[in-house]
């Protein structure tokens, strides 16, 4: 009998740093599995087509593939819904979709896999920020607010988590990344942009530091973004 | 005729800071109203009860007020939800709750009356925070959740309408507030909280602040608490 | 025998926001005395001509004047020194100038007064900070290195006294004071600037906060500042 | 003829952490050189015993070793002078050996190696911060003071060569590293202490993040510290 592939899931693994995070995760040696409301016409490994922010539908598929694969060593939460609009045109369900997406997805995710990751001996729980979890900038009031509801929620979870053997680490990116969708829609260069196998990269490293030396929140941009 | 006092509203204007609120407002020549779930068996000037989560209610009842009395000049958020239990205690109704209690509230709120306090020629807002505003720590990941979405979205607010001449602030109240219930439920001597009328006058001078140095972000505490 | 004012000092009380801050206290009825090395034309109260960054001088003639009123009250740290210039135009001497004149010189008048205030029955030291103590940014290493350590300092000097009856206070001038240097070397529209009698009245404030709600950090800016 | 193996310096390379630095460089196939006030007892790779804090023989050294390997690819400032006493009894020559033993040796290290390495084609300058980079407690007034300098300073270095291609990172230690010194001083469980070769190894890694996705400040601790 051979020693199963330990698990990795990535919640939100859409086209761009989710299909990254899979890559780098199953080139890893590890079972990396999606999951997300679409499935993207090209997905690394397996993937769950579920809404993240549906409870049961989220902790049954999540407790499926414990079963089968025993508890995750890595999870990535990695969801996103991005509103910009001044606030007079920001609707309360744009607030509550934007915290669905973002906050109560976590929620879920954690409440389905941090138990299971302490008594699989560890772990590691992984967090995508943005600018706006440290800036509430103006025509960002969803945005900004749910990624700082993110913030605190990864915050409250190290510190009750890091002890019991499962590192929490929060992760800025500040700035745009390359996907074809931001090539479509923003004038940036692309060589300005953040390539999302450096992200997967930088998160890989963070889920495998040694215990004595865990980081809690990293900042990661382009060499040419101002700050 | 003689002209009309200014309105001033608070929202989550229980026992406690909410009801010192009104009295500063009402003692500095203001219209004060408070507005929240549950009407205090004492009340400083008049109350609307009502659920601040509700946007016809909360909407209808502000509007009512300002063709009575005009646009607000300053508008306080005071609503609170305090949530303290671990993660693995915490349901997603908690954090619901928390989030509707704390941040849809004050979508609601400024939805209903910053346009009117533009129109009115400027005013303020000033929003309640605490110590799990800026740290989530371990036990008070729905309330830390909650407030840091609070702070995002004030700091938009404020990147939006101070220039439109409605001043923001956020309150960090760092300490435990000296009420009733607060005797009730802490062992702390009352000589180490903070004094409601203290904190009241604080946002009283903050509401005051000429537009040439308005502060954004203020914390306050004992002088006998660490920090 | 009449009860004597009470003592309160400003170290850096040159022309603009040195000379607000004299004015405010003197008009609230205190013996209003400046510090600095150059006396302005125009000064309100007694001005003792002296290089703050001296021990010597600055003990010595602060206990002259404690001898002479009794401890001070108030004690505002108000000394700048701006340096702005490229990394390789900024010498050794630049950084040693501006850590002497900034930090230096608060170190040497908190050993002045700190323990005179605590003996007296408590006191309030309030300290201008800039943009630059919360983020360092290109051209401006010499004076955010020297911010930032007057606001390490100032935490620590908080941290240590508050709980002895000496608030400690850091203000955060985020903008462009309004001064007869300012007009002349910037072109922003004066009605953009910071008044500094509009920051005194703030430090006067935060210096009567009662011990139940003492403010540690608190930002100041006019309305039509971006932040 | 066969290439140079690039250059790594590490200011501050005393036993503990700056040997494990030194360590990690060789190890990836570096030319490691320490430069230090006292050369330790086992060193790694080649050490110049010089004042950090005195800019002729710093530059001169420098100079000298980029003069025979090229510029460094990758430069570690890791000076330490630690001080914890009550404000009254630091003196003011505490405060100027703590700025000169860290902050000043920053200036000149970066004034030595920032433009040969832009020269040179880019590199990395990594920055050991610490608790007190972030929170100036009681009685750590020299040590926060000096280390909030040495944060802003680098956040300046970084915004200014950046886009030059220099990648300036700022590393928060919060925790006691594993030092035979930490053993003698501290009661703490080794086992809880940080080992100086897991932070070595995150340096690394930093110092090789691609221009894509470059952090700039991350804090490391271990697995059971509270934060």
């Amino acid at each position: 009998m051979t020693a199963k592939k330990p698990l990795a899931l990535v919640a939100g693994a859409g086209a761009g740093l989710g299909q990254s995070l899979l890559a780098r995760l199953q080139a890893g040696g590890m079972t990396a599995v999606g999951l997300g409301r679409t499935k993207p016409d090209h997905t690394v490994g397996a993937f769950h087509t579920l809404d993240l922010s549906d409870a049961d539908a989220t902790s049954g598929t999540i407790a499926d593939l414990i079963a089968a694969h025993g508890p995750p060593k890595i999870v990535v939460h990695n969801t996103a819904e991005l509103v910009i609009a001044p606030f007079t045109e920001t609707t309360l369900a744009d607030y509550q979709r934007t915290w669905t997406s973002m906050v109560q997805t976590l929620i879920i995710l954690a409440q389905s896999v941090m138990q299971p990751m302490v008594r699989g001996g560890g772990g590691a729980l992984i967090v995508s920020g943005a600018t706006a979890s440290l800036r509430g900038g103006a025509r960002f009031s969803a945005f900004a607010s749910a990624k700082f509801a993110l913030r605190g929620l990864t915050q409250s979870l190290a510190r009750e988590y890091q002890p019991a053997g499962v590192h929490v680490a929060h992760v800025i990116l500040d700035g745009i990344i390359d996907t074809a969708r931001s090539r479509d829609v923003h004038t940036l260069d692309p060589a300005k942009m953040m390539k999302p196998e450096d992200i997967a990269e930088a998160y890989w490293q963070i889920a495998h530091q040694p215990p004595s030396a865990w980081c809690h929140e990293i900042d990661l941009r382009p060499a040419s973004e101002g700050f």
